[in-house]
């Protein structure tokens, strides 16, 4: 069995939604990359017995605890003396510390607070920064083991990274590793991908590879495979498990794939430009912008993406775009914008959207309706949907994806 | 004493760090708004048995939790099968959230996995969303109660922000009142800030009402007060509070404050330019479409937005802007480009943007370099910065707040 580590970040400005807990996350993969399970993580108040509580919970559950926060030099920073009540031990004041924070304020007075920071459960070892004034701690509790670590994240990073996971790994004896892989699909549901693969659920039953789903409005569907390796030969035989796993996934999903990991649907549109020598122009009405602030995310995207057209108005579609009298939230206009686009820019390739963002209907259209122009060297054709209701935001966001998607799957057949 | 809830986050996704848990942030926020106490969030994965244990831990320490995540269709979601177990029930399929499954995929048939999501456990009642598929659960589990909401956002705040938050105000008796308000400040550091506002720290220190600040690159310095009231007043008494307050900081703020609460740059702008009868067209190069697509995030832009070109490429600059020869990355082409697009689309107000986003330095300049260009009704500036470092889509959004902000500046000066 692996060595278990929770996390535990203090501070009550987390438990306020004040402050979004990053840093939890963040430890959560170094882990996992190390192969430590992480099966708990927490967040609590500034308060000492809850402290005390939470890190006495942890230490029953798991091997080792890592805390966050917590360790500043202001009333509020009370995870020492926490821990200290854990180990049953009092705090001693390292001299290192104290000369190490004086050296910092450059002979100007060290505010007395701060000499605080040098305080230490008997017992525990500092863990020093290359920044920040307040040191990390490791503290063993029996056989089992607390961290203690800034909420500052530069510094939490480089002590949790650096000889923390060092720590722990030597403790857990054996070397494991978990890798993890997203393969992104777009223009399926969750559900129905979840359909698509549910032979491997049980083929993977019991083994140390697993797939889940995760699906978002810009993101697609994701399929995560994970997969856990043990002994020497653990990252060669995780990649093969994953390669394998993926193999398996594509035979059943087939051209839903439409990327891997990182590759955003602006990325794989950007790709099959790219490869075709193809240049992009958009035209956007009811996104106004998304679509081209999405494409040129990606670095490098002038080789393949001339530029676009925000039309909000339908006198800009009319003057700018050429297009005609009669419904501006219609499949013509649709067809119309795309091809005043590609030649008002000189592009190989255009899209348009225009539709009802909402939150008012327009033209008797409902909000969420969607009319997609793609103009390919001159072919032009138009799609209609009406997409699902929710805010403004949500419907332009869904309207963008459907158009990159519609492009994308367009872009595939053409070539 | 007020009533007690924790926040559950469901997903090994949250644990592995694939997903950053913002969730339990938010709702902590509604809690505290709401005057329910929250003392602890935890994170767990897809683990039945791990699900069951926190869940009967959270029910030990506090009256109610909220758990997030895992009531998708999906294998590894498993949320509505923990809660059974915890209240001792089984599950019962629930004709109305079968009938409204049906509904929702409009006469295609439905995949077999999605009707997981009309099980509910026996004595618990759904709580319905206007989007998404999977209902939430109101779980009474003795004298107390766990509500399980799915893991969307939109969804999440729908049913948190409504129904659950009201039935936890109910079961607590008590009436107590936490409310903020965000004074909302651009072009100004959060030192200075804080140096202006420091006179009121003095004043408030010991009540009820407290001041905090809190930085961001699109939202600029937001001051956010917070005050707490208790009794049948208390709401009334928390408004006057905040009145106060703001009435107070805007002393000694000055012009600086742009807007209260979600008032955005692009929402102040739009007021600007609605208030002067203006229209603005923008033309963007290194943004890429962002600011466009931050303006039309605004309900009813239309009234004083035209639209804008997303000129990427110099020919595109050169072609549909008249940006003429020389480079592109400069005042003189930040000048063209505003007079050009407000030409192009017979605006009276134009905007420009042009720069190096990176990962590259172009025409020799920087990352981080931005020319902005103003065009008011033929009066035609440009200004040069060079913001700091970063990421690409830091640079972008940086160099977006920086041209809005200025365009704000000159809307105020002209009126």
């Amino acid at each position: 069995m692996s060595l278990r580590c929770e996390v535990l970040a203090i501070g009550t400005e987390l438990l306020l939604g004040q402050v979004v807990d990053t840093n939890s996350a963040w430890i959560g993969g170094r882990l996992a990359e190390a192969g430590i399970s992480c099966y708990y993580q927490a967040k609590v108040g500034d308060n000492h017995d809850r402290i005390v509580a939470a890190l006495r919970a942890g230490l029953d559950r798991s091997d080792a605890v890592i805390c966050c926060g917590g360790l500043g030099p202001t009333q509020d920073d009370i995870t020492r003396e926490a821990i200290a009540e854990v180990m049953g031990v009092g705090l001693r004041r390292d001299p290192a510390i104290e000369a190490g924070l004086r050296e910092r304020f450059h002979g100007r007075e060290v505010p007395v607070s701060n000499y605080r920071q040098a305080d230490v459960p008997e017992g525990a070892s500092p863990v020093l920064a290359s920044t920040g004034t307040a040191p990390g701690l490791i503290c063993p509790v029996g056989p089992k083991v607390v961290y203690a670590v800034p909420g500052v994240p530069s510094e939490m990073r480089e002590m949790v990274g650096g000889p923390i996971v060092e720590d722990l790994v030597a403790r857990a004896g054996e070397q494991a590793t978990v890798r993890s892989r997203f393969l992104r699909v777009w223009g399926v549901p969750e559900s129905k991908v979840a359909e698509m693969v549910a032979p491997r659920f049980d083929v993977l039953e019991g083994g140390p590879t697993t797939i889940a789903f995760l699906a978002s409005v810009t993101e697609g569907v994701r399929v995560r495979i994970t997969t856990r390796a043990v002994g020497p030969e653990a990252p060669a035989q995780a990649t093969a498990a994953l390669d394998a796993e993926e193999a398996a996934l594509r035979e059943l999903l087939g051209g839903s794939v439409g990327g891997v990991d990182d590759d955003g649907l602006e990325v794989v549109v950007g790709r099959l430009l790219a490869q075709a020598g193809l240049r992009l122009a958009v035209a956007e009405s009811l996104t106004g912008g998304l679509v081209c602030a999405r494409l040129t995310s990606v670095p490098g995207a002038s080789t393949w993406f001339a530029g676009g057209v925000v039309s909000y108005t339908p006198e800009v579609k009319r003057s700018v775009l050429g297009v005609g009298p009669g419904p501006v939230v219609s499949s013509e206009a649709a067809q119309e914008m795309a091809a005043g686009v590609r030649q008002a820019l000189g592009a190989d390739v255009a899209m348009s959207l225009t539709g009802v963002a909402g939150p008012d209907t327009q033209e008797d259209r409902p909000v969420g309706t969607l009319f997609v122009g793609l103009d390919l060297q001159g072919d032009v054709v138009a799609r209609g949907a009406v997409l699902g209701g929710g805010s403004r935001q949500l419907v332009r966001e869904r309207a963008a994806t459907y158009a990159l998607d519609l492009l994308r799957q367009r872009l595939l057949q053409a070539h």
